[in-house]
C-alpha cells in the first residue's frame, strides 16, 4: 500500500507518494492557486490522483490522502479551521475532496505532520513520544505524544514558541509580550546579531556581510564566533541561553523521550549548538539526576518532513 | 468492587475504600512512622488490610490498592524513585506490598493523583484532557491527557511550576530563576503581600494581621482588596497577572479541555479570583477565536483528591 502525502504551503502544493518504509518515492509540485474553496478541494484530488496515476499506482493501492495546512484543522470533522496566509475558513476539506476521490482523507496542522514524520523516521522507532522545535521565522513546536498529534480541544495546540520566558518583554505577533519565539527563533537570532553589530562596528560580522545588514542570517554570528569574534560569541552564548531555557521548560512539562530540533539553525555545527544545549538544558531540568532523560536531537527529515508526516496521517 | 487508595504525605498515610461511583466509603489515617523502606511495604499492606476488613470488605472485592507517593514513581516496575521529605529510594513498594498481599498495586506521583481524581469527578465526564494546577508551597500541574496520567519518560513530567516565566528573575529552588511558582504560587503571594505590607504602612492589611507579617496568609491581599485597600489591590492584580501569564503558556501549549484550579488560593470568591482569570487567560491565548476553548474551573475535591485519584489508578 501507499500513502498520499500534501503539504499546503503559501506558495506551493507539494504532494509525495510514501510507501510503508515511509519513504518517498515520487512528488509533485504545483503553485497555489484558487479562486474559491471548491476550486482549492478539486485542486487537491486532481493533484493526488494525478501522483498515483503518473507512478503507475492503482487509486486502491492509495490507502490514505494526508494533507498538512498551516493552521488549525478538525480531523475528526475534515474541516480546515483557518490558515496563516492562504484565504481559507471553516473548510470541509475532506468533503469537497470525496466529490473526487472517495478514499479516507486525514488533516494535520503542518507543524505536528513534521513531528509526526520525525517521530516515525526516528532511530529504531522505540519510542513514544517526540517534540519538534523547528527554529524559522517562529518556534513551532509539534507534539507527538503516544505516537499521536497532541492537537488540543481545538487543533490550536503545540504553540511552545508562544509561551512567555521573559514576563513584560518584547511584544509578540500573538499579541502578548516576552514570548519565547521573540528570543529563540531564526529571526530573533538575526535580529540579536543585527543588534550586536549595531553596537559592535569592528565586529568580524561586519565583513562576513560585506557591510550590508540585509544580508545577516541565522549562520552570521556563528561563522564569525568560529573566527573569534567576541561580539558574536556574546551573541551566540546569549541565543543558546533562551532556547535552553524554552527547551527546559519543554522538558520539565513534557519530559518526553525526545526532542527534535528542526529549522535551518539545527543545521549549525554539533560542536556549537547541539551540545552547548545538551548540556546547558540538562543543568535545567528537573530529574536531571533520573535513570532516563529527554534526547536532544537535530531533527532528520528537513524539507522532506512536512509531505512524510501528512502521509503517514493515515497510518496513524 | 472497590478500589483502595492510599495518600502517602510527609506526616500521614490516608487510606481511602472508593467505590465504584468514585466516592470515598471509608478512610483510616496512620502516622508515617517507619524505620526501613521494607518495613514501609508492609505497613502499607496492613493498612490496606485493615481498611477492607474493618469495612466488611472481603479482599476478592477489591480490585486494586494505588497508592501516590510525593515525588516520581515508576509504575510499570512498581518502583517509586524518590521521594521530597521522606527518606524513600528506589523503593520496590509492589513487591514488597505483595509480600503481604497479592492484589494488584498502582503508583502515582500525588499532583497527578489529584489530577486525576478531579478527572473522574468532573462534571458529566465527557473529557478527555484536564489538566490540575495546584497552587501551594509550590505549583503543582498534573497533566491528564487521552485519560490517562501523562507521567513522562522518567516519571518527572508536569513540573509546570518549575517553567521559567521571568528570564534571570528570582532563585528558585530547581536551581533555575524566574520560575512561575516563584510568582504564583500561595507562597509567593504571601511574600508578595509581604513586601507591599513592608512599603505601605498604612494598608488595611497591617490591620487584618494584627500588625503581625507571621499571620499573613494567601487571604490577606484578597480581604484588604475587599475592603477598598489600594495596596492590597495592587498585589491581587499582579499576582492575577503572574497567574494568567503561566495558565496561557499551558493554553498555548496543550489547549485542554478543562484547566481546574486547586490549592487554598482557588477558594477565593470567584468575582475576585476565577472570573478576571478566564478573561485574562482567554485574551492572551491561540485559539481564542475558536469555537471551543480550555475551560478555568475551580477544583472540586479538596484534600479527598489525593485518597481518590490514588484509588482511580486501578480504573485506569
Amino acid at each position: 500500500m501507499y500513502y498520499i502525502g500534501i503539504d499546503i504551503g503559501g506558495t506551493n502544493l507539494k504532494a509525495g507518494l510514501v510507501n510503508e518504509r515511509y519513504e518517498i518515492t515520487a512528488t509533485k509540485k504545483t503553485p497555489l492557486q484558487f479562486e474559491s474553496m471548491e476550486q482549492m478541494g478539486e485542486i487537491l484530488a486532481r493533484m493526488a490522483i494525478e501522483l498515483s496515476e503518473e507512478n503507475g499506482v492503482p487509486r486502491d493501492q492509495v490507502a490514505s490522502v494526508g494533507m498538512g495546512f498551516p493552521g488549525p484543522v478538525d480531523d475528526k470533522q475534515g474541516v480546515v479551521i483557518k490558515t496563516v496566509n492562504i484565504p481559507i475558513r471553516s473548510m470541509p476539506v475532506a468533503e469537497m475532496f470525496h466529490r473526487h476521490w472517495d478514499v479516507p482523507v486525514r488533516l494535520g496542522n503542518d507543524a505536528d505532520c513534521a513531528a509526526l514524520g520525525e517521530f516515525y523516521h526516528y532511530e529504531n522507532k522505540d519510542i513514544e513520544s517526540l517534540i519538534l522545535v523547528t527554529l524559522g521565522t517562529g518556534i513551532g513546536t509539534g507534539i507527538i505524544l503516544n505516537g499521536k498529534i497532541h492537537t488540543g480541544v481545538n487543533g490550536c495546540a503545540g504553540e511552545g514558541g508562544h509561551t512567555v520566558i521573559v514576563y513584560g518583554g518584547e511584544p509578540c505577533s500573538c499579541g502578548r509580550r516576552g514570548c519565547w519565539e521573540r528570543y529563540a527563533s531564526a529571526n530573533a537570532l538575526i535580529r540579536q546579531t543585527i543588534a550586536a553589530m549595531d553596537s559592535h562596528k569592528d565586529s568580524a560580522m561586519w565583513g562576513l556581510t560585506g557591510g550590508d545588514l540585509s544580508r545577516v542570517d541565522g549562520r552570521t554570528a556563528f561563522e564569525a564566533m568560529r573566527k573569534g569574534d567576541a561580539a558574536a560569541r556574546a551573541v551566540v552564548d546569549q541565543y543558546l541561553e533562551y532556547l535552553a531555557c524554552g527547551l527546559a521548560n519543554v522538558v520539565n512539562i513534557f519530559q518526553p523521550e525526545v526532542i527534535a530540533l528542526g529549522g535551518g539553525v539545527s543545521h549549525e555545527r554539533d560542536e556549537d549548538l547541539l551540545a552547548p544545549l545538551q548540556s546547558m538544558v540538562l543543568e535545567m531540568c528537573f530529574g536531571r539526576e533520573a535513570d532516563r532523560h529527554t534526547k536532544l536531537v537535530k531533527a532528520k527529515l528537513g524539507n522532506d518532513a512536512g509531505i512524510i508526516g501528512a502521509a503517514l496521517l493515515g497510518i496513524q
